[in-house]
């Protein structure tokens, strides 16, 4: 694998799982596999798993590791074409990204959708540079429209937890006082669709994610009624696809509740977090039994591992 | 040892001090102990001389080190239960503190006094949520009350510096612009207690420091008198604790000058660092041949190194 | 060699720029000789370059590497003497700089001019407290008025691409908006002085470098003049050095461009980056087939590799 940007990167996924499974039951497997390799974590943005558990799981690799947060320790970049730069950027990003691409094997990059203009981020502008002009490999760290690290551990947590061949999984969306990237909830549909599960997207109006991750996936506008024998349900909020970046609802009858959870199949309660207690889901079920969002967490370290051992088997 | 937050967490103090010496005379003794062990180490707060010595001695043992600046990396925690998470902090502490978990084998972490509620800071909050809940070993990199790897370097330093079996030990409030935190003081009468030094403490009226860490402590409000023969001088400032958190005094008599030092019995000078010049200690004392802030900051990393140790042999 | 600051330091350059080459043939040829050794970088500025390829350089001769960005995870520094510190600074570099040394056997520091007071910046009063108290070697990642990693990676550049003995190399001033020091191009002359090239300095009136840097150099005003028949053209801005720290023009008929290069014999074109796109040059010259400002930050990881072994093989 010379890059991991979304799951069509994987040359097959059920050999990938059955790899990240073998990790997880030994993770210092492969712990000469990455020696006197370089994995540099370049982040635009807040991170919290995904800056622990690539760091970890390329240790556990025998990789180094270098972490650069470029808007702290670097220089602002500027990322137009042909400007003239006079203004506050001091460095533009078509050198950047070849000069990091000098001084590391494997590039991991962060850098959310700006959600002010839906051509820019459904190109992605960013991600695409690193890829087009690093040298090395790219993993995405979660960048404008995808995040394929965490729905590889939603799909790696789904398959230790399920319990039937064919699982019914819901993703449902939920109210969020901020305007939040697609980014999740496109690569969980993504991911979703390569499965057989009985996949189920509920959103209110105007929420429709972008026709091109959600094919012919089905929408039900009525929440209580995709719960309904659920055996999975996966909260996340996003913005509006349509009225791109805008926030058309808060509507709290949509937090998961007790009440959704009580007509699905004891569902697992699954999130990527950092989750708004009270918004997304409540106290009772987030902290309940039947919540994974730990568990799903802890399986980030093996989506990377895995990621990163495949991407190293080819750099030998 | 599974977890580092104050002394008694040691089985056995004599044993401990061992140990820091037995590793200041080889500090790479120990250098396989640690491998595919990761110490993640938390900041909440600015830190040189933790951050840089425990990443060290973490190293020394063989381990990987994560560095996590949680309010510049990450996203803002909230730490109050059962909240409407609508504001600006995006991520709870009770996720976040397991999930950091799910990352390493052993955890720092540093999270200042807020000095607004005594209740709030005695009860070391944040501290206690990483002990319950993450899952691994936690080490105190100086929490709201105590800051144990410091109090134990200051023990290491007058171990090596004495010159008699029991010497006498003062620990002397001092004048600081703002307020302070009790950390640092709290653990030093919590240490000196577990020796059998002369140990007495002068401060102004008023800032007495909390009665379940200073006992039957000898409190001498005559800092001239308190200083009388001494061997040691610990400087510190802290803020009130009976008026919980208020500067009540900044009188410049009591900076540690050469007047005082004058009486005391050729005293060795300490301060945990940072520290402020002509406000703590004067010029000539901090820089003359008696003091000792730079061999006792140089502990630092033989402290850590044995708390580290002492969990690692427990990890195995 | 026991620091390095400066071209002096280096005993031989002629055995420098081969060993650099040697370890651009072979970078793990040393893989152990740091081991048990810390590299501790500290960053009182921005960095890209050197903050990533010094790391690389350090953990490809098996060092452990420290990052410390000492205004955002320390304490702010008073670095002047004498003062009462009852301001916004909390530690003096008297104590923050020997007690970093405690923790690591090498330290590299980046601390850029203030561009406000010249025997200040050229006292090189922050990097000289580093030289006289850290207690190990240091080395310098850009101070107030030399480069010495970048201006070795520069003359590996000039050895490696330049197609006759004698080529001709033309350090020239161009337009920026913002005052910037005169390290890189101080060092620049430095380093080019120690060779037998044809080198010459082009910039405005009012722009010349220190008469201690540039010695006998030649500086021609008429920057076409310069260019002529040039095999190197190494472009740069600087605030002034008579009028310290002032823009004295923005003139863009200095950009490097096109018009100029066209009368050089197909120079290459060198800058240190970051760049100001069409303000030092124009996109259609670094873009072009003659630019090697990526190859020249390529390079960096060796310059600072030669720097790190020469100074390991002291350490032994």
């Amino acid at each position: 694998m010379n890059k991991f940007t979304c799951v069509n990167d994987l040359s097959n996924l059920d050999d990938a799982l059955k790899l990240a499974f073998e990790l997880k039951k030994d993770p210092y497997k492969y712990q000469t596999l990455g020696k006197n390799k370089t994995m540099l974590l370049v982040f635009f943005n807040s991170s919290l798993r995904t800056r622990l558990s690539t760091q970890k799981a390329a240790l556990n690799l025998g990789m180094n590791v270098i972490v650069f947060d470029i808007n702290a320790g670097g220089w602002k970049l500027e990322t137009e074409m042909g400007v003239i730069m006079d203004g506050n950027k001091p460095e533009h990003i078509r050198e950047a990204v070849p000069v990091i691409g000098k001084y590391c094997d494997i590039i991991g990059v962060r850098s959310f959708a700006g959600l002010k203009n839906r051509e820019d981020d459904y190109s992605e502008k960013i991600l695409q540079q690193f890829v087009d002009y690093a040298g090395v490999p790219v993993v995405s760290l979660e960048n404008a429209t995808r995040h394929p690290l965490q729905s590889f551990a939603d799909l790696i947590t789904i398959e230790e937890y399920k319990t039937k061949k064919r699982p019914k999984v819901v993703l449902s969306w939920a109210p969020h006082p901020k305007a939040l990237p697609q980014a999740v909830p496109n690569s969980f549909v993504e991911w979703m669709r390569k499965t057989d599960y009985d996949f189920v997207v509920t959103n209110p109006e105007g929420y429709d994610l972008s026709p091109s991750f959600m094919g012919d996936v089905k929408i039900e506008r009525d929440q209580m009624k995709a719960f309904k024998n659920a055996d999975f349900i996966y909260a996340k909020n996003w913005a509006s696809y349509s009225e791109y970046g805008k926030i058309l609802s808060q509507d709290k009858s949509w937090t998961i509740s007790d009440r959704q959870m009580a007509v699905t199949n004891h569902a697992k309660f699954m999130h990527c977090l950092p989750v708004r207690r009270n918004m997304i889901v409540t106290d009772s079920v987030i902290d309940g039994p039947d919540s994974l969002v730990i568990q799903e967490a802890g399986n980030r370290l093996f989506s990377a591992q895995t990621a990163l051992k495949l991407i190293l088997d080819q750099l030998k």
